[in-house]
């Protein structure tokens, strides 16, 4: 089936960070994506501004990835292309918040999928949650992190006590904030991505002027302290809510509990909260901007464009399931509290070539007990080690074991 | 469109807690649904054990939805409905787990949809992003607390020091474990779901009886105590991974460092983290039991299966924008250090109808300032109040108001 199946023709519209990320995706992924379409995805044609012809690249496309960017002329290729009765996909924020209804419609009118979940928190799969998984369902609330620059300068002002301006400075050294910084600090990018949330759950047009927004821009590292003795943590959030019959959308600097579900989003990451009174909330959350990973976001809509999967695919697969995998263990050991007792347990690991990361004793005489972490090992070499100083006579009784993922392994 | 939508049948196998919450909230969101599909859902026949003949419903229906759960007869029902050319909607992990690739095959065969979300993690959906959002992606492992009985149990010993028995008898009172716990405790029910997701994430076959799994059973409370001290915290997680060109697919209880996404996910919520090289991690939560909750994954699926949205549908409401929304704030105000300030200050807040939650004083003479959390309030009062206190002579700056979100108001 891999050899033979069909090409389906992709134009590539923009050849920048995720263009190019997205080209090297699809030919990585190509194979893969055989056995789930019965089609073999392709680039027919790239257009950037000093290569390609669009009128060229639509006639030998399938369908279009539009990656270019802003309105002018992205507008005008995706009309162009849907016209022309090609599925469409793009990651094109601006182009979906100030001209989605129209473009909307067109979709409708020509019968084809426009589809754009990188529009929106990267590869956090917010659009197709809220337009396909809770489709019919009644959302009440949205709560959205959606700007990964601003995630990042508020979690560096709460973790290192530095200024806004030094946060800034950082994020731009790291690439997660752009030389001109206004459109994500002043709230402006995050209004955007809740516009298109909002129409997408509450099934009402919404203007990009109709989304109140407020940045970041006024914080100061002193407020994140004070609130952090009330138990608060700063984040710029997006909110879309009904209030009495009606819908607000809006973006400003809020300060969540601790136990909110968007209160442990830390760094660029993006993350949404959907609320509704027959689920309580689902929260997703992931990387929200990058190259692959926007990529990701738009591979995945390009399969589901493809061919919308009635079902699963056969196995391409036959993984061979393996018994014997690595796992740190933290172990508790109720030992007889005399001298050479810990030498032993660390002759019997050092045999198994298992190494002890944290070792804490506690209690006395025939109370004491060890509890350590070791670090990663077979699961077969931490038996066989907990075996053997099971058979010693200071054990009082079977050794225990619990897995641990640590951060530095995991 | 509305009142002269053509009905679409939907034959219901099963009137337990979530077939009864499936039927109210179908009657509820018909009306919803239509302008999303063209059709309007309605049930054209229940089978229960007492009520309903199978081929008059199968006959009378566009689509079966099967919620008896367990294998017999439920297999023989959807492989009848299939073969009769009709989409299949389930919720039924041990049918999908034990019997998927027979099913699968069939569907495929039959050109029929087959949808399964409600099987595991209720509505948090993981069925879906894994073969959808990332069809074709390259997933290198994932990680799922994926019963939420068991993650009830072992938040409660966390937060109060229970016994393990102890928890488990909450958690029966609560509903939140049956009468005979056996299934989740011991990591089986786990096992089911995790062999379901592995299959579609890593596209090889993998059957019930390869996944290997321990419970909860023998875990104590001063383990989690121990382990506390070492900044970890225990949970029942599902793992499937890639593993030297392999896959291990396994469920065990297992200590978390504090930062990782499943670390924050408490009580009877499930979660899902998939891994893949391209895109570091996405993170899904939400509620992974009740009635309405896999209802409501139930109808996303049904929604789904009645015609895959080719596009956005125009929009049917037009929904007010409201501009005054009620919200709780921190207030920092920088204060001339002398008596009668607060007294000033509280007047001001009262004859707006503000009310001061919390209220810390921090520094002294010219550097003096009063930090406040006020309840939630119309933000158009609390602008007043601040107006007002911005002209006070005993004011050093201008106030600042910064919106929080509180358990209590959330």
């Amino acid at each position: 089936m891999t050899e033979t199946a069909k090409p389906y023709r992709i134009g590539l519209l923009g050849h920048g960070t995720v263009g190019a990320a997205f080209e090297t995706l699809l030919a990585e992924r190509a194979d893969a994506i055989v056995p789930i379409t019965g089609l073999r995805p392709e680039i027919s044609g790239v257009l950037t501004r000093s290569r390609g012809h669009y009128p060229d690249i639509l006639a030998g496309s399938d369908m279009i990835v539009e990656l270019i960017g802003g309105i002018d002329p992205a507008r005008e290729h995706v009309l162009a292309a849907m016209q022309a009765g090609k599925h469409v996909v793009t990651a094109n924020k601006q182009l979906l918040a100030q001209c989605g209804e129209e473009l909307w419609a067109a979709a409708r009118e020509h019968g084809v999928q426009l589809r754009f979940e990188g529009s929106v928190a990267g590869v956090v799969p917010a659009i197709r949650v809220i337009s396909e998984s809770l489709a019919g369902s009644h959302v009440e609330r949205i709560h959205g992190i959606v700007n990964g620059t601003t995630n990042y300068i508020l979690s560096e002002m709460a973790r290192s006590g530095l200024s806004y301006e030094e946060a800034l400075a950082g994020a731009q050294r790291l690439g997660y904030a752009e030389a001109d910084p206004h459109e994500d600090v002043s709230g402006k990018d995050a209004a955007a991505k809740m516009a298109i949330l909002a129409r997408l759950a509450f099934d009402t047009p919404v203007s990009l002027d109709q989304v109140r927004y407020e940045g970041i821009e006024q914080i100061t590292a002193d407020d994140i302290d004070y609130a952090r003795e009330l138990g608060l943590g700063l984040k710029l959030i997006g909110t879309a809510e009904r209030v009495n019959g009606g819908l607000s959308v809006r973006v400003h600097p809020v300060f969540l509990y601790g136990g909110h579900p968007l209160a442990s989003i830390h760094g660029p990451f993006n993350a949404v909260t959907i609320e509704s009174p027959a689920i309580t909330e689902i929260t997703l959350s992931g990387p929200g901007a990058g190259g692959p990973q926007t990529a990701t976001a738009v591979l995945g809509d390009v399969v589901s464009a493809m061919i919308p999967p009635a079902s699963v695919p056969e196995t391409t697969q036959r993984l061979e399931m393996v018994e014997d995998v690595v796992s740190a263990f933290y172990i508790r050991l109720e030992v007889a509290d005399r001298p050479g007792v810990l030498a032993q347990v660390a002759e019997v690991f050092g045999l198994q070539g298992l190494s002890i990361r944290s070792l804490v004793q506690h209690g006395l005489g025939d109370d004491a007990r060890m509890v350590m972490t070791i670090h990663p090992a077979l699961e077969s070499k931490v038996s066989a080690a907990l075996q053997l100083i099971g058979r010693q006579d200071f054990l009082r009784s079977t050794p225990r074991a619990i897995r641990v993922i640590d951060e530095q392994f995991s």
